[in-house]
């Protein structure tokens, strides 16, 4: 498996494009992005697990119910959640893809991120239906990226390439996080796009076990969205032995999916909202999986680990507290915590107790980027990895006046 | 019952002091206290959940293990928590205390609330004692409530008399909160003093029932402190009847107890760190308590939620979200919701969709210092409140550099 250019229109027969309709106020922002297959794809689908859900998760999951799909539509600035026309307009905006793409409005992936709870005025979407869909290229995945992000900074995209049966597979995505996000909420959307032939079947068993370990391990501000979907078509472009089954294809098409994930979980809590620094939580020799993953979980959305990071101070006491604090029988008097970065190392804590060590160098190592937090438990095999962001002045001014 | 002037020495035959010892390297601010009982009194206190705890817990958990305590030692500056030597350290408090007060080692509670994992020199608590020892007084519970403040800007006091068998009772506390609230963790303490007679088997009935309904429906930052403790003295000096079973006098009490906690519950929320605004969320007409309860600790430990009433911006979507991501089943299409405060109340959300409401009204009820949130569920007859407050640039700024 190699990393590749592009992101959702990387693998065969796959295109898209972004533009701007006017949802949003501020023409220089897109507000509005198709996906379309060649031809009908094996789709499957993960959706928010909050009982306040949107109405796109509402009209996607009927249409995918029965294991295709071929386009997506997807707008930002508005979430059509909460509102009592919300299914009506989600189903207004399959028809206009289904019209403008010449696709079954059945086979159509509906998405939308934004305000909760203000009607959704389809007509910008209605006026540049068209536009959109002969603007549709091979090179338009950056597009469809930037027409979904909210308050994210950076556009997340990312593609691998593998071979299954002597032939080169492609796995694409994009996708866009930001705030309301501990998956499910603000809404982490993901797009994924392959060429592999694999049955829908196996596509949502691959989809649900690698979601699991990566887009439920991320958390910026411990709100679950209405509106998060990681939705994923495979168009079989790629003409590889069609995966029905459990296997070794199936093992080398999840790794690849995983590794996907992966890589976009960390853009997204890396570009939390207001963030400077990615947090990645490893918990290690747990004694079961549920615990590693609980205690990671904890460690990276508590506030006062979050805005200590922020502030690059090495307060692994609050590091300890957030372990303490996990539901679940442990013993806490094993435990050894480290922080670590590009700069190097520190071990701060051994055997549940703080040790002496050198503030400059733990201040060195947390002014970077990317900051690991290491915990062993040294009370079982089990590990789990978590990724979160510091708490900044800048995700509390992005909150503080959303709306306005 | 009515409310009195006074806190912690209220009650009689209770006096307390506080001074600034050297704990700390401010020396405008207090930082160690004490509070004796005349004689020695029933006791019952409950402790943080969290399996990381402070070595003040353990020694305290002992020496109350009989139902008896007469004097309380605390130091604010550092938490003696995660030391190798905390246990002995908080030993060597009691001991101070004992000999300082005379009163027995094994009767004495002791408390210390300030940044984890750094060994705590006793030297200056041990060089101050006698002159603190001396310094109780019945007025000096306001003393005892400053030097138990860390991040706290308001001193937290309360106290009631109420009647019981004919004669009058009083009850009084002192608490501080601030951040790591969420009862249990950067600690939150409560010292209550009461003259009631009450057997130390129903003073600690008492003192469970109350705390679940009160300062554990507390949260600043969702932060479980490793030393929280609640704890209660009653002396028996108004010479009730002695309460040792259940029955009115009883409920009496446990009323008295109830409204002295409550106050001060709001009070930490409303002082939580970088607060603005406290928010009470009510939950009523749910189908179960734990679920009422759950709701509402959701609502307002929700960062989203928090910072769109630091913004004072109606977001009511982030609302329905954080109603909708706790666990539990009910319904959320007949979910009502509306905001209050001094200014009047304005209805949001009608069976959880958005409801036309006058953004400048919201504005100018979402301004005032007490913001109610209150939801009806409208499916069944049980009810909740928990208090929080908003989050603020200031609660970043508190937590970004604690320990420098």
């Amino acid at each position: 498996m190699k990393y590749i250019k592009g992101g959702v229109t990387a693998a065969k027969g796959f295109k898209a494009s972004g533009l701007h309709c006017g949802i949003r106020k501020n023409q220089t922002k897109k507000d509005l992005a198709m996906i379309v297959s060649e031809n009908r794809a094996n789709a499957a689908a993960v959706y928010t697990q909050n009982k306040v859900y949107g109405a796109p998760i509402t009209v996607t999951r009927n249409n995918i119910s029965d294991g295709y799909a071929q386009a997506v539509i997807v707008n930002s600035g508005n979430a059509n959640t909460c509102n009592h026309d919300g299914v009506e307009k989600a189903e207004i905006m399959c028809e206009i893809a289904s019209k403008a793409l010449s696709v079954n409005k059945d086979d159509v992936i509906v998405a939308s991120t934004g305000v909760i709870g203000m009607s959704l005025d389809v007509t910008p979407i209605e006026n540049s239906a068209d536009k959109l869909a002969t603007m549709v290229s091979a090179d338009g995945g950056h597009d469809a990226a930037e027409a979904i992000m909210t308050t994210d900074t950076k556009v997340k995209e990312c593609a691998v390439e593998f071979t299954l049966d002597g032939k080169t597979v492609t796995l694409g995505a994009c996708c866009k996080g930001s705030g309301m996000i501990h998956p499910n909420m603000a809404t982490m959307l993901c797009f994924i796009t392959t060429d592999c032939k694999i049955s829908s079947v196996m596509l949502q068993n691959a989809l649900s076990d690698v979601v699991k370990d990566t887009f439920n391990m991320i958390s910026v501000d411990g709100d679950t969205s209405t509106n998060d979907m990681v939705c994923i078509m495979a168009n079989g472009k790629a003409d590889n032995k069609e995966i029905a089954d459990f296997g070794e294809d199936f093992e080398v098409f999840k790794n690849a999916l995983k590794e996907v994930s992966t890589v976009l979980s960390r853009k997204i809590a890396g570009d939390g909202e207001g963030a400077e620094r990615l947090l990645e939580c490893t918990v290690m020799n747990a004694p079961n999986e549920k615990l590693a993953k609980n205690i990671a979980k904890s460690v990276i959305c508590s506030s006062l680990v979050k805005t200590a990071m922020f502030g690059a101070d090495a307060n692994w006491g609050r590091i300890l507290c957030a372990i303490g604090y996990t539901e679940g029988d442990f013993a806490v008097d094993c435990i050894d915590v480290a922080l670590s970065s590009c700069k190097g190392e520190v071990k701060v804590c051994e055997k549940g107790f703080g040790i002496e060590f050198s503030e400059e160098k733990a201040k060195e190592i947390l002014l970077e980027d990317e900051i690991k937090l290491s915990i062993d438990m040294k009370q079982g095999e089990y590990s789990a990895t978590a990724w979160g962001c510091d708490l900044t002045y800048d995700y509390v001014k992005i909150n503080g006046d959303y709306r306005t």
